[in-house]
């Protein structure tokens, strides 16, 4: 048995199909022998299963109210449908997103992964692996949105960066003013009114265009 | 047998070790039939092995002459000091890196992943998965790149604006020109010198600072 986590993941698993499928469906008898075989091996590995929910539409509220750490989507047949439903519910508040899969067709695997899926895991897994799996996740998941928050935060600066200039042009041309006082004229006015300075020059330029 | 990939990969495999070790060190002759098994496994898989190189100072130099599609860091031993070769060696050109380790300590993959790493392998891999692995790590590289250059070209817009926005601001002062008036003569100038506005821009500031 693997060490358990110095504080065991509180894991959602996702998958469309039940563990005791018809008796003569031999195809749902292997994947739902895998499914319990993955579920062994999170537990053993120290891992809490918080809930196992169907791909459906309380998902993305299932999963607000939960707050897992991680995602697991076991759904072999259904993959994409699943995956789907677990991207729109993930889309607000990201997750990391594990995806097992025995589908050796990697031709959706770039899609997947645009669309969020942070470990894409082909072929059935012992479950003594599980751990390091997860744990590969894990990481790539705080690096990735490391580098998201970055991104997204160049792009704000940007964006406000545009706004602020042109209410400084706009102040140094009509006011005749240099940089440095129209700047400081917008400073004030944020000041006064306990608003970002992008706020104020974007306030200033709708004014601007309803005034003429 | 795996189908072989559309067009073969063109793969570098790093790795410290011979494949023919002392008698008498039995940890060396496991890691070696490992790699033996992984490099069998890319052969039937139909990738195209164009180099196995030793984690050097002329691992740079091998990188841009062979200009391979993926390297594999197969280190178990000196994973680490061989991955630090392999990350210098593709910072300026990157490229996908895939870690193949026995290592169940993932105590360093975070550091592994934020340095470059595309795809970290814990635990032997059958022949018949390696596709599978790589074409995983291809499509990860792929949207990691594309994030990459989002974030790069959102950062070098931002400065260009600032340099550029600077520049106009002083020629709104200096000369008593609108904003489109200002914009326009850099415009003007950028053109007559073949350059680009942030350039032109950036070469005005430079010589107002000398000239004060």
């Amino acid at each position: 048995m693997a060490t358990p986590p110095a504080r065991a993941l509180r894991i959602v698993i996702v998958a469309p199909d039940t563990l005791v499928p018809e008796a003569d469906d031999t195809e749902a008898w292997g994947q739902a022998e895998r499914s319990r075989s993955l579920r062994i091996g999170l537990l053993e590995a120290g891992y809490d299963i918080v809930a196992v929910l169907p791909p459906d539409m309380y998902l993305p509220d299932h999963l607000a109210r939960i707050q897992p750490d991680l995602v697991i989507v076991d759904a072999e047949s259904q993959a994409r449908d699943t995956l789907e439903h677990v991207v729109i519910a993930t889309r607000d508040e990201r997750r990391p997103i594990v995806l097992f899969t025995n589908d050796d067709d990697t031709s959706h695997v770039h899609d997947a992964i645009a669309a969020g899926v942070t470990a894409y895991v082909v072929a059935g897994l012992a479950p003594e692996r599980v751990k390091p799996v997860l744990d590969v996740a894990m990481a790539r998941f705080k690096v990735e949105e490391g580098l998201r928050r970055e991104l997204a935060d160049a792009k704000s600066q940007l964006q406000e960066r545009k706004v602020i200039e042109r209410a400084k042009g706009l102040l140094m041309q009509r006011l005749g003013l240099g940089e440095e006082e129209a700047y400081a004229r917008l400073r004030r006015a944020a000041m006064d009114k306990k608003l970002r300075i992008a706020e104020i020059a974007q306030r200033m330029l709708d004014a601007a265009d309803l005034l003429g």
